[in-house]
């Protein structure tokens, strides 16, 4: 008994310790060893590529006002003035008309000639992509333009890869029936086929001049708004890609093509023109009345 | 001292049940109420509406293969002939630099003309925007297109309550010093002077005709896409807009647009012609090399 009572403060003590580790504990849930310290400690996803994450948003009271921008926030920039072409209506009417007609051309296309396309027309989309606005103007997209034959096979392997393990996970249940239709669905030969692969990484946050870190709020949003605008720029030059966003390759990826630290892959493109033999699922677009209400 | 012995035994009950609860806590953490069983559990992010988040990911391991495509997952879809015009490569790169030109004249612009917009080109657009690529083609947007005053008055009075919450909240550190500069912040007066408001749902989920949910994956990023299309419509029709994501406004709008439960807020356009003074921040846009790698 004197020694249960020797032990009593001891047992007092470590109570204490183990409750106030546990009041401190929900800030620290989920803190893989890759994630920055910008990421909120409390922000614990499971199943989920971090470079599929939009790690942003956790602080986004802290924003500015919440916008989107270019650089709006900005409050102490010196304006300038800002006009754009003004049509007679009928000229806008057949402007918006010719442009819906075009992007509605636009399909997502998996069979991708391989014939060379002019590396100055990428460098144009991809110029055009980075006219996007940005919350806070921070722009904080890369995109890596990949040629090179052996480099855009590794790209193949990784994504290949972890495909393959996504199928065969899933071979336990629903899936098990059709091995064959899997396949076809995991293996992406035009990884290797076409001529360009762009591959888009979002900076989730920037280094200032003193060396801190500066949280890009909304990088996600932003980047996927720019990658809108290159899908246009794409279509407008008779190119066609698929938007795909790779499961679980993001680590592999950025290691790949030597990504620092603050970028996470987001979206990877193929891009070149349609094979000749070019085929697309047969479906519609819901109708207006579907998508849009007005009030 | 017999107190103490007695009392030992209690504490160590008390002490494995907080261990226990500790351990089972990972899992507990962060189930607001409000929260739908799309969601995982795990997956809690203080400070952030609810409307912002992007639920889907949290899942997307069950996604079909990961990418945001339209229908190609479909593979039951029987497949059609698919071909675009072939320019020369002039002509390509005509194309592509004049499509530059034209979205690079694009500023987010917060000084909107009350002239009237044709409703025509309004549902042009957004047919428009309608034609983005989205995950396994779920089309997962609603574009609300508020031109009735009334209604853009309480939106107007919706986002800017929020907004003054938000200013206020930071007024106890850094901002203290500008009340003035924030007041400018928090009045948005385009609201009501736009003659049109697009605000932009993302569809977290669909209804299955057995009245099941089905998890619209990668929704945010598609709906953010669109939204990226929409900003070269408008442009491309010489209608300015700037893209605002308002904070915690998602509740509400959504009750004021009696929008449904699978509907979350993502992003607020005003649309119209610039204002004949229009202003906008004098900055520049990153130069090519600091947004493309090339290898």
């Amino acid at each position: 008994m004197a020694l249960l009572s020797i032990l009593t403060p001891v047992l007092v003590v470590v109570l204490c310790l183990v409750i106030g580790f546990m009041l401190l504990k929900p800030q620290e849930t989920g803190t893989p060893s890759t994630k920055t310290n910008l990421v909120s400690k409390a922000d614990f996803r499971p199943w989920v590529d971090q470079d599929l994450q939009d790690d942003t948003k956790v602080t986004a009271r802290e924003d500015e006002d919440g916008d989107v921008v270019d650089g709006n926030e900005e409050e102490d920039s010196p304006h300038v003035p800002f006009s754009l072409p003004r049509y007679p209506e009928e000229t806008i009417l057949k402007r918006a008309e010719d442009f819906y007609t075009l992007m509605n051309q636009r399909r997502s296309v998996r069979f991708i000639s391989p014939e060379p396309v002019p590396r100055e027309v990428i460098d144009i989309v991809i110029r055009t992509a980075g006219t996007s606005p940005s919350g806070a103007h921070t722009e904080p997209w890369t995109f890596i333009v990949v040629s090179d034959a052996e480099v855009k096979h590794q790209i193949r392997l990784i994504v290949e890869e972890e495909e393959e393990m996504n199928y065969r996970q899933r071979m336990g249940d629903k899936w098990v029936h059709d091995l064959a239709k899997m396949r076809t669905n995991w293996i992406k030969e035009y990884l290797d086929i076409a001529p360009y692969l762009v591959v888009i990484f979002k900076q989730t946050y920037g280094i200032l001049p003193n060396g801190k870190k500066k949280t890009h709020y909304y990088n996600e949003i932003s980047v996927s708004i720019s990658c809108g605008i290159l899908l246009a720029a794409l279509q407008n030059a008779g190119l066609v890609t698929v938007t795909s966003t790779p499961l679980n390759c993001g680590a592999g990826l950025r290691q790949l093509l030597k990504r620092p630290a603050n970028e996470k892959l987001l979206m990877l493109l193929p891009v070149g023109y349609p094979a000749s033999d070019a085929t697309v699922p047969d479906f519609k677009r819901k109708p207006l009345d579907e998508i849009m209400v007005h009030i």
